[in-house]
């Protein structure tokens, strides 16, 4: 369709990105097209390098450019509070936050049994031994909301049970900014059971 | 925030893209993360070339990797129907509609003189040498259907009111699967003013 295979080239690569479709996959190729070179060499090199620069952390398997990662290196840091998410996107939210100065455990997932996913394929066994080494006081369990984030975080429970740690889950209620009127009845009512005091 | 530079560099570089904000571009680095290594070298190099091996059609303006671009080339094309487009992702739409077998002529934009778009930073000039030159039997502005494109569609039309070429205009109604209550005004105005005979 288009007259130029190098334009063909990039939307058929772009199209293979999630949520990206074939008018998005155009529009960005037009862009890259009539943008400064510095701006498009630098998108290049940075998803050709994307891979071979980086590394699991060896501690809590957060993406890094050399393990231990910072978050586990940093001295301003409490390691005795650990907090267990399924994919390395989710710590990031977890940082925006601002609310946490503790560590990470990254899972991996979440347990997917239909899909075979199975506590073997997460780094389940490599919590356990990290709890079980001492030092940590409370693991957080802030996997997804769902189904599967909320099986997962009750298998973990489970396996550090007889654990020191204090074993705690993410909080379920209203989103900022949300509206009663347009949430699901289930979010509603766990808001509802979690209400607290206005102090 | 990430505990990664080469994640970070990436979703910066993406960020910049159009329509792509932080989420959507930290979205697209962990995909790019766990996507096959050919994935993501295709990519890279794609946006890599997009500059180099793009030029414009000498004739139509449209991107080409060689000029004269496959359409002005082709012999079962009309080179006596000229369509102007805005934009090569405008001549993209046209092609993929399937209705068209004649040739370009894409401007490089529409009239805008707030933005200091004049007529002298269009190709309006080439369009009109290209009309008297003799050959061209009808002239479709297909510029787009807003002030700014009709704007350019009428100062076009004035420039070639005294050549032989007939000047049309793309038609005005409802988009198809529109609906008439959500459709503005001056559309449905239009739609009903244009209205044709069922056969």
């Amino acid at each position: 369709m288009h007259t130029s295979p190098a334009i063909e080239r990039l939307v058929s690569s772009l199209k293979r990105l999630p949520g990206i479709g074939e008018k998005s996959a155009t529009r960005l190729a037009f862009f890259l097209l009539g943008a400064p070179e510095g701006l498009v060499s630098e998108l290049s090199q940075a998803v050709a390098r994307i891979k071979q620069d980086t590394v699991l952390c060896e501690r809590c398997f957060n993406l890094t450019d050399q393990s231990p990662c910072p978050i586990c290196r940093d001295p301003r840091r409490d390691p005795s509070v650990v907090c267990v998410v399924e994919e390395p996107a989710d710590l990031v939210s977890v940082e925006k936050s601002g609310g946490f100065q503790g560590h990470y455990h990254v899972l991996g997932g979440a347990l997917a049994p239909i899909d075979g996913v199975g506590p073997d394929e997460l780094r389940i066994g490599e919590l356990e031994a990290r709890v079980r080494e001492g030092g940590v006081t409370e693991v957080i369990l802030a996997t997804n909301p769902n189904a599967e984030g909320d099986a997962t975080a009750h298998y973990i429970a489970e396996c550090l049970r007889d654990t020191e740690a204090r074993l705690t889950r993410i909080a379920y209620g209203m989103p900022l900014g949300g509206d009663l009127e347009y949430a699901d009845h289930v979010t509603v009512g766990r808001s509802l059971a979690n209400r607290q005091e206005l102090e």
